[in-house]
């Protein structure tokens, strides 16, 4: 018998790790209207930019407005965004953004060549931004990309990502997603590190990312749920991509989440139709087909509906 | 702890599965060089080809004159060929193929609606081709189409699927492959129909035949595996399609599964990087891209590969 959870939380990321991808840049207009469209789908979270340099991430430029129309008529979903530093913290505050994300890479061969420093040094160098979060009443957490291996080292001893964790919550941050932004993992290894740290970190609350670069992103969630694990972002339409891997495919679609999710009897409380017309705009809007086999099969009972119709 | 098993055993279907839902028909020449490939990269087991009336599936039509070209030259692969009925044993024994397969559908209604018979009177009826590959000294074995669902009816009772597995077991079939050819198959349903029939049929040597529909063939595979399953079909580059659903994605791609199996350690002896140059070789003789993320990603090594030229 498996052992699977009764409910999951999923958090929707398209809007930033799927939109900051794109070459095009899409009004805010239509972010707004987005983000109304998930909210109506149940989405419980939802990334919803991130507050990096607008030179370096033009397509982030505008998470402060999109905030701004948002955040206080939404009070119930958890609105998320990115932060490179204490001047993300700052944006946060003025925009009326609740809830923030740090990040770390944990590859210790990239950050020592790039910036002369091991990953933990990085994280404890955070503790400006957790005070800042702190003091304006501003929740903070923090990730870490590619634990499931990176294209620098490969796969990483776990006692390295032990340590980066520690440098987390000697910051004070408990809430930490493991991002598989190299889309390196597969379902046994993600299943041993959920394990592994699940037991070791019962005060963390852990968030699973998985880019499905590979085609594993779905299986590795199983997996992670296996273990234990609860809360997982995913992106409408699979948007977004591997930095490392030019046209690989990008973050696990987020219809191909809820379909699994809800065909294995796992709640999400997110309405699969609602979440499928909001993929369909943005792609649209996008001009793109996405990277999604439920938005080009449907359902199992769009199937059985289909077949339906056609012998009547 | 998951429980995996330490090897697994792969039949390649993209001759046969992936083929017969291609508009172009290959050259006999191509299909041979294909199974010389194949064999090369070390699969176990290869679906060569079927024997239904060419009419009926032009692509196929030369499935005999293929087995004339290898059937005695690879001693130690099991080919295999998809035979209608009687007629196709004849054929597999003038041509010298030692191993059938027999299909027939999960789906009550469907069988009723356009044989007037159920599934197990179709597999009673198999008992001539069982009597005639005895005779001749071919194996012989059974599939169970849609077993995970249904376009028809959806869910199918276990009650049903056991009834057609008593069929082929009362016909003397002992090797039975369940195919999700409509892709409705998610992981718990198949991780606990998989516990089921393992447990009541432990004289059965199975198979399980994944599309990847919904893009969940692999963690499909994945929970079959953790029920004790070690024997799957894959198709190179993801060829194949689901007859239900236009344009949706074809059969689970080998390359995408033997990286997750390598990843997981779990032996299959068969060389990736000799599956990836066949899939490769295939896709260009049909000039199309196929539904294989390996194929556009590399695995893990190669990526760790590419970026240590990159920064030598």
């Amino acid at each position: 018998m498996l052992n699977l959870p009764s409910k999951v939380r999923i958090c929707e990321v398209g809007l930033r790790d799927g939109l900051q991808n794109e070459q095009q840049i899409i009004s805010t207009e239509d972010k707004i209207a987005l983000m109304e469209d998930l909210v109506e789908a149940g989405f419980p979270v939802i990334e919803v930019g991130s507050f990096m340099h607008p030179k370096r991430m033009p397509q982030m430029a505008d998470t402060d407005e999109v905030f701004k129309a948002i955040a206080a008529k939404y009070p119930n979903v958890e609105l998320r965004a990115l932060i490179p530093n204490l001047r993300g913290v700052q944006r946060a505050v003025d925009c009326g953004c609740k809830k923030v994300k740090l990040n770390v890479s944990a590859s210790r061969m990239h950050n020592l060549k790039n910036l002369n420093r091991t990953p933990e040094e990085t994280v404890a160098g955070f503790a400006d931004c957790v005070a800042a979060a702190r003091e304006n009443n501003i929740e903070i957490s923090g990730s870490i990309s590619m634990p499931f291996g990176s294209p620098w080292e490969g796969e990483i001893p776990q006692d390295q990502i032990d340590a980066i964790i520690d440098a987390y919550i000697a910051v004070g941050i408990t809430e930490i997603s493991l991002s598989d932004t190299s889309g390196m993992g597969t379902p046994k290894m993600v299943n041993t590190m959920c394990e592994h740290v699940l037991k070791k970190y019962p005060q963390v609350s852990w968030w699973l990312h998985f880019h499905n670069t590979r085609g594993t992103a779905i299986a590795n969630i199983f997996a992670a749920m296996q273990a234990g694990m609860t809360q997982f972002d995913s992106s409408i339409g699979g948007l977004g991509g591997c930095p490392f891997v030019p046209n690989a495919a990008g973050n696990i679609s987020t219809e191909d989440v809820l379909n699994m999710l809800n065909e294995c009897g796992v709640e999400t409380g997110i309405d699969i139709k609602k979440a499928i017309a909001a993929s369909r705009k943005l792609l649209e809007i996008l001009s793109k087909g996405g990277d999604s086999y439920i938005l080009k099969a449907g359902t199992n009972d769009d199937l059985i509906a289909n077949m339906a119709e056609k012998e009547a």
